[in-house]
Parts: structure tokens; sequence; C-alpha cells
């Protein structure tokens, strides 16, 4: 008989999470025993409905309430706590899909109970990633990346993890590729959610944008694979067929390739170490793609990228003053109440306004990013009424 | 102390053969105890000096009287039986850079004497396939290719040799790529001999142009890596910087990149399993490189190569009849005693005219290389005197 893989889904009506979902459905290898959902209520009804999960976990106590009324007969949390009990729920997997810092503690406590980490939340290496691999190495325990930048590096290297030169992961350039600094200025939430590849979230597609999100992973690969920064490189490719490269010592070069699809990521990390047929995936077809550009990144065009590796150079807590910057500043762009280009800006002004401190704990970590928060929305407030 | 690695080189005044030499001149790690080269005395004398092997083979009798009266305290052999000693005359390793049928029992006699073999030498496994593979595994033999899409391919199945679709190998085009059919109908052995993108010896440069060494590297793929032919594509790539490709049931695909440099894959086997840094070797800039293109293999285009499918796909002595016909027919048209486009109609003929034999041993592989030789060569001076 097949061994079932008991899965606790954080984040399951998000992109990365309805994903999941499309690639364990009707499958008797996968039981979902936990969910954690934001406000979607009604997608989570229908999850809950088909899945049956035993534990939900949403973000309020009257979303909870309601819930609790149409499916009486499952266990019920809420808030923090109810994420962290979702969390590890079972033994087993977490999938993590859970976008923001929120996803930090989740890994922390599944890691401690043992679990297969499968992370789409960037969050938790950037600004913990120390604090994580000390973490997983006490316990033993497996971290797959779910991302497709990082799923093709950790495929790489599975060819060889000796004498490698360096890491190259590849962006897309997002929705603005085409636009000017000066074009910037005046985009608006609609242009900038119009992703050319991928479909994605609203927050990670302006994390494209910005090209914040290049560097949320340049971090996150420094953490999952201990490379240094100048041996992690960022290319532009336009298309997004090739995910990412590892160069070797003799100038080889062994890349992953496929069609821009998170289903493939997300699938591999399931069976990994494994690989399955699914009829959905459609094969690469080069001769049919006819061409693969590439460009050299460009630092004064996307000066958020250059931001994001001084903060990863510097570590401590700066990666978690640059995302929770970027979280924030992206938030208001989203609510309209900042312009594209005033994202960078704030990401700027806040990596030279908090002081660092090396080797910071967890709590020190979330006492900074909450820090940084608060200033920040201090700071626009203050703005507002000038 | 590192542990020195002996080698025998077969073909060492060759395109392969003068690489090899480049690579492991001045390493300590490396001792060059036979070579074997063909009616290059001046370059052969200079390696004889340089690197000062134990044995030396050549050509013909005479070619080694001279030589002999140069070095009077080396060993010397010739023709068939100095190129078997020549090739196993240490333990160790032997690197065969022969060019064609005749690299085929230095080969088997390495493997029978348990040495490492690292081959360039297309026909050893185009002809003999089976019968090697029975014997590197009685023997416990590795066979590492030297072959820059063999090469690759090796390198990616790394990463893991389950689950694997399908094996895709990229292809220039040749030096006639942009012509038509029509066009092809005069062109000269000087255009032929002019690649776009590898610097290599004659006969493979014309073999690029008519795809017959895809064929042969279709058939090689086959035998190195297990697959059948309906799972080994080919791809046409012009710009040669990506080599190899593994396409695995989930559509990832793993590919292996490198500029076309031949030093390259030769290093590879020579260190493998490590991998060794070489400042004569340039790394692989893809945004100075720009744009890869792909375009679908076109088989009436390149009949060859379709003849190449069917003779490996029926297996038994036809590879061999393909391999001899493209031999001898390539060697005419060197010789400009036939048009570019008559070498695909002698190997067409070929494949037609001559019966196969299932399981056939080495010896009814070399008789028929000979009979099918022999009767091109026949019926082309019955041809020259109607």
């Amino acid at each position: 008989m097949e061994r079932v893989t008991e899965i606790c889904l954080l984040g399951a009506t998000g992109s990365i999470g309805t994903q999941v979902l499309e690639i364990i459905r009707g499958k008797k290898e996968y039981k979902l025993t936990a969910v954690a959902f934001g406000r979607n209520l009604e997608l989570g009804a229908k999850i809950i409905e088909e899945f049956r999960p035993g534990f939900v976990s949403v973000s309020s106590e009257t979303d909870m309430k309601k819930l609790q009324k149409e499916f009486p007969d499952l266990e019920f949390g809420y808030g923090e706590e109810g994420l962290l009990r979702a969390a590890t729920f079972s033994k087993g997997t977490l999938v993590n899909a859970l976008v923001g810092m929120v996803g930090v503690l989740p890994t922390v406590k599944a890691i401690k109970n043992g679990m297969r980490i499968l992370l789409a939340n960037k969050e938790t290496l950037v600004v913990a990633g120390d604090v994580i691999n000390r973490l997983l190495k006490e316990r033993g325990v497996d971290l797959i990346p779910i991302d497709s930048e990082h799923c093709a590096l950790f495929q790489c290297l599975h060819a060889g993890r000796e004498d490698v030169e360096r890491l190259i992961i590849t962006a897309s350039g997002g929705p603005f590729r085409n636009l000017s600094r000066k074009e910037l200025e005046n985009v608006t939430v609609e242009d900038a959610l119009k992703h050319p590849n991928w479909k994605m979230g609203p927050k990670i597609t302006v994390d494209t944008a910005t090209m914040a999100n290049k560097g949320l992973e340049v971090m996150e690969a420094h953490h999952l694979f201990g490379f240094d920064y100048d041996r992690i490189e960022a290319v532009l490719h336009p298309e997004s067929i090739i995910h990412g490269m590892v160069q070797y010592k003799d100038k080889s070069i062994i890349a992953q390739m496929a069609l821009p699809d998170m289903r493939v990521p997300i699938q591999y990390a399931l069976t990994y170490p494994k690989r399955q047929e699914n009829i959905k995936f459609k094969p690469l077809d080069l001769p049919r793609i006819g061409t693969l550009t590439f460009k050299k990144m460009d630092f004064e065009r996307y000066p958020v990228l250059e931001m994001a590796y001084r903060a990863g150079k510097a570590g401590g807590l700066l990666p978690a003053v640059f995302n929770a910057a970027n979280e924030v500043a992206v938030s208001l762009f989203l609510q309209g109440k900042i312009k594209f280009l005033e994202i960078e800006e704030i990401i700027s002004e806040a990596l030279t306004c908090f002081d660092n401190k090396k080797e910071p704990t967890l709590e020190e970590i979330l006492a900074c990013d909450s820090e940084v928060r608060k200033r920040i929305l201090e700071n626009y407030e203050v703005e507002q009424w000038k």
C-alpha cells in the first residue's frame, strides 16, 4: 500500500495554496489534515467541503464563528494561535504558502515538531535564515523550496554540489520591464498587477515589478544553499523558461527549464525525490518557443535589488528591515496611497534609519519587523497631515 | 600525494588528441605513457619530445623507422598491433580519440584489461554498442563520453536517472545550415570545412553538414544511456550553447550549457567526478550572448539523420552499414571524387542493399564494415569507367 502523506497547508486560498490543492486533488497518497486561510471564506468553505480537513484556522474569531456554524463537526482556530496549530496539526508535511512575516513562526514550530517543510513563504528564510538553518540541522529536518527559481537550483545542485562557482537565478523583469525610470513615475496599481509570464498574487506581482522579489530570492538562495552573496547572480530573462542555473568551476553550467507554471515546482516538492507525470503539465517545446533572451541585470533600473544585496550582505536585522519596509510600502501602493516609485524610497530610507545587530534572536527579528512597520506607517500618517 | 593517472592516448595529433594534451600539459597528476597517431610525424615528434611517452605507435612501418632513428630509446609499434599495444600500454586510462572504425578494437582490448575508458571515438558504440556494453558490465569498467553532447547528457543525468522521459541533443546545423537542398548541389569541400561554431577535424565537419554526425550521436546516446530511439531527440540550436538536455516525467528539463569548446568536456572526462578550474575556459556569459534560438529538426532537409534513426532502430549490422557507407562517402567527397549530395545517396543505397543480422559478433561487425567499404568503392570505380 502507498504511504499517505499528511499535509498541513497554510495559505490554502492563495495562488500557491490553490495550486497545491490542485496537485493533491483526487490523489490517495495525500491527506489534507489542516488548512489555514485568511479572509476568503467562500473559497475556504469550498476547500473544507472538498478536502474535509480535521482542523481549520482563519484570521479572526468572527470568521471562525461563521464557519463553525456551517461545519459544526470540525475543529477551528484563529489568529496566530490557530495558524500555529494548523501548521502542526498532524505529523508529516507542512506546506507553508503564507505571504509575509506571518509565515515565520509556523515554520519554526513545524521544524521543532520534526515535520518535513515545503516552503513557499519567502520571509521565513529572508528574515530568519540563520535561525532556521540552525534548527533544521538540530532536528535533522528537510526543507524543500517551492519557489520556481529555488526549485531549479535545488534540482541543478543534484548534478553536483562540489566545485560550484556561482548560482544564477533569472528574472523576467516583471510587468514594467519595457518602461524607463521616467515612465515608472505614474504607473497604476492595475498596470502593476499584469505580469507577462506568471499568474501570482498581488504582493509578489508588485515585487517582480520593483525587483524586490528577486532580492528576497537572492537572500533565500543564500540561506538555502549556503553561498555568499557575491556568488549569487540574477540575470534578466524575459521568457521565464530557464529558472535557475549552477555554474561550476570548469565553466560548465547546469540549468533547469520548464514552462512558467508554479504547479511544476509545487508537485516536485511534494513528490521529491521522485517525479510524477501530470497530464496538465505541458512539455517545454523549445523549437516552438524559438528564442530565449538574456540581459545583464540593471541595478540602476532596479535599485531595490541593489538594496536587497546590501541588506543581505550586512545580515543581522537588515534583511528583516528590508522585508518589512517593502511589505508596508507595497501594501500602501496597493491601497493607492503611494506612488510606485515611493516603494523604493521607503525601503531605502528604512535601511539607513534602523540600527543593525549581529546574530539576532527570533524575538529580536520579530520585534524589529514590528518596529519598522510601525515607524513607516507613522511617517506616512504624518506626511498626510502636513 | 596526488595520485598520478597514467594515460594511453590514441589519435594524439588530431583535433581531440591535441586538446587532450593541452589539458594535461604541465600537470603532475597525469602521465602520458603511450601515444598513437597517424601520418603527422612532425607534430608526433614534438609530442614525443614534450611528453616522453614510453610507447609510440604510428600507421606504417616506414614511419615507425623514421621516428625510431630520432628517438632510439623509446619503444615503437605500428598498424593495428601497434595501436592495440598503445591502447593498453599502462593500466589506468585509455583516451580513445581515433576517428573511424579503427577505434573499435583498442576500446575492446582496454575494457578487457580493466582500464577506464574516455571515449571520443564515436564508432565504438555506434557499430558495437551491444558488445561494448556487455563487456563493460562484465569487467565493471567505467566509460565516460568526451563528445560535448554526451558529456552534457552524462552531467544532466547526475541530477537524476529516474523518471526520465526523453533525452535531447542539440545540432548546430553545420556549415550549410542556411542553404536549401537545391543550393547544396554544388557546394565545395572547402565550403564544407568551415564550421560556424566548432573547430574540428575534416570528417566530423562534413558529418555536421550532412547531419550524419547527429545520427551517430543519437546511436551513441542510445548505447551510453540505454534509452530507446523514440526517446532521443535532436533539436536545431545554431549557437551550440546548450549541448544536451534531459526531460523528466514532470516536464522539467535539466540542461548543460557551455561555450562551444571541446576542452571543457575533455577536461570533465579527465577529472570526473571532480571538476577543475582552468583559466583558459571562458565563462558562459548569457547576457553577452543575448539570444539562444531553437528550431525543430528537419528530416527532409537532413535525410541522413532519418537514415541514422532507421539504422539505429533496426540494430544488428545496420549501424555498421550506415557508418561504413558514410565514412567511405565522406572520404570520396573530401577527395573531390563525388558531390556533397552523393554522400546521402551512397548511405541510402547501402542501407537497402545489405542484409541485416541480429546480435552480430564483433567479428561479424568488422567483416560487414569491410564488405560495405569494398562494395561501395567497387561501385564507385565501375561508375568511373562507364
